[in-house]
């Protein structure tokens, strides 16, 4: 294998305090947790599949199932957070909506090109 | 949430029999596994941030960091692919090489577009 | 050639006629002229590569690079959507901003499996 | 806009003198000429959008729709190339082919992160 290592770990521990404020997802809470178990189970078969030494087709293809999942929640926080977290600060206007519009743009910028 | 949930858990059950011939990622195994595991650990990170409700954009840049890290898996595999499975097949020539070719190309497809 | 013709070429004909609102790109539209106008030269050059019979490898080059230039385009425009014509929706709110906002997703969630 | 401009245009002289040995995609030429020549007319139609100052969301539809046809021709190229030019340097052994492979691999890792 000669590709580099994945990105480390990231810490997640949050850049700035559990926002007050309310984030659009909690609202759909439960269903993004239950599709980030499921994304938990698919990282797992990935593991089994290695482990069990089946064939590297058959593996990429769940590669990629994984990533769509990943989209998909991506997609949906995205959505909710354009809703709630941008256009409350959109109102507030000044400083906070540049910052909160600025932090929406690298955060799409990242997704296009991952 | 607006957007469709996730593809469905892909059936993991290998295609075909696991494959007598040695796929070339088997001489990496630790390491993939190693990798998949820290994949499953960012999952699981994913998973705690939901749930504690953390702020949004920091949930979407592990998202775009566990993509990341599943692209350079799913290289790290597809250049053993092709270092072994491929070149085999292309030595033996014939509908083989044929079929193994199109399988690495659907492969490359999903992969390019996920 | 095994694989399917790309899409055909999209209707570039306005889904509504010409925003009377001023586009936030608008104020950098000489930039951004420019660079399409680059774009432009670089499938030029990808029509010269493959009439010159060059090197596969080579063109597939061309076209990873051709591919983060329309990335870099599309995330100026977006930006600059949403802080102009998504921000004025959000402050006007009712429909005008939910429809913006769906729309802008849905443009998002384009460009990132795309 | 205040994203980077896009990387600047890629010199197109071929890295090695036009390959004696026949490319996989010279038979299928004139198609890939032709459907590089819509690209050039989608390059072209982005670029009066921008000009006649049209609806963002609009643009950003062909902008995707570009890039979905670029990764047709790239997928196109790509089979053709591994199913001639690395069959041939699979066949031949040796450096040939490992240089082979490896291009073709660093070509795909292109291509899935743009």
């Amino acid at each position: 294998m000669t590709t580099t290592d994945p990105t480390p770990l990231e810490d997640t521990t949050p850049t700035e305090a559990s926002h007050e404020h309310h984030h659009g997802y909690i609202s759909d809470k439960s269903r993004y947790l239950a599709r980030l178990k499921r994304i938990e189970g698919q990282a797992r078969g990935l593991h089994r599949m290695v482990d069990e030494e089946q064939y590297c087709i058959d593996i990429l293809t769940q590669v990629s199932a994984m990533k769509s999942a990943l989209d998909g929640v991506a997609m949906g926080l995205l959505e909710d957070h354009l809703q709630h977290c941008v256009v409350d600060a959109a109102r507030a206007g000044g400083e906070e909506a540049e910052e909160k519009l600025k932090e929406a743009s690298a955060a799409i910028s990242r997704l296009v090109r991952s």
